[in-house]
């Protein structure tokens, strides 16, 4: 005896997800055995609304429930500036924080030819048909300080750089309340490189 | 903006698991919406075949689709012993080693006087209840060396005294293969003291 067949595919659909392996899996459905039978109803119910329910804002690539995003729809928004990130995920950390009140842009990924991830592979040509089309003033870079980042902004600034729009990218350094020590060599010559006056 | 309601109810009923939290809920939800529409509809039918179709085996409490489980109702199995665990799971990882073929007895649980957890809350009467009308000859206790592993043991040893049913435990000790520096004390003593002869 292994496994009811119920147990094994609740425990194969975990596995699909990142970061879970056996062990997890397993752990995981035996927890949700034990649950009341109205979670369970809630968490299939969860799944198949995201199934059915979740798209992509076609403006500009953002989760939402419908065709345009509820940032891109509001009338509250500057409408003139875009922040670009590499996952929807990046916008909920930005707004979180409440002082950015722009647009956004995703482009689902990052540039990175060893990974055979070109350009045309990522939502560059809509943020370059948006600069085009809309009067857009000032771009705003927020990928993670990579070689995939770093060429990825390269890439949009040079494509860019015939436009009359301001680029800029967040800034790369120590963060708060971090050890020294602990910081990598990278970082170091960054913030080092990066260094602002004090006034 | 915050969360589409969709994501929202899904990092919730992913929050529910043990061992997830508000990051890990979020990582997976966003890995589940880049997803195959396929792969959510297996995901969230294996949660409701689940909720409806397992349930927990009469005779021993494994879990089971039916209301008993294949090992209870097998004919090829010895019906003299009860290999007495804590959780269902427990009962696939001895199947697996595939040396013992007697029947088994899930506890859900451990007596644990101080989180208010006492013999009647957990599947003892049940187990007694089994030694009584059947003829066992063995009971084998793999519950974990713990206080609460303990007191359940010594719990069942005494409640079954009367009976003429040979009672026994599994074996604690040095894990095979672990450096001994990495060991506890608790483990090197109980090690010790149950030394065996090397005939």
């Amino acid at each position: 005896m292994i496994y009811p067949t119920g147990i094994k595919n609740l425990i194969e659909s975990f596995k699909n997800l990142p970061g879970i392996g056996d062990k997890t899996a397993e752990r995981l459905t035996f927890a949700l055995v034990n649950f009341d039978k109205s979670l369970l109803t809630d968490f299939a119910n969860a799944i198949i609304d995201v199934r059915d329910n979740i798209s992509r804002c076609e403006v500009c690539n953002n989760l939402c429930e419908g065709t345009v995003c509820n940032i891109c729809s509001s009338d509250n928004r500057d409408n003139d500036v875009i922040f670009v990130v590499e996952n929807a995920k990046d916008i909920i950390l930005f707004e979180k924080i409440g002082i950015y009140n722009g647009l956004y842009h995703v482009l689902d990924g990052l540039i990175s030819p060893l990974d055979g991830i070109n350009p045309e592979d990522i939502n560059i040509n809509s943020l370059i048909e948006r600069v085009k089309s809309n009067k857009i003033k000032e771009i705003i870079l927020a990928l993670k300080p990579s070689v995939e980042g770093e060429t990825t902004m390269q890439y949009i600034k040079k494509i860019l750089e015939s436009y009359n729009v301001k680029i800029s990218r967040i800034a790369s350094g120590i963060p708060l309340g971090a050890e020294m020590e602990y910081i990598d060599s990278m970082t170091l010559e960054i913030a080092l490189e990066d260094r602002i006056n004090i006034s």
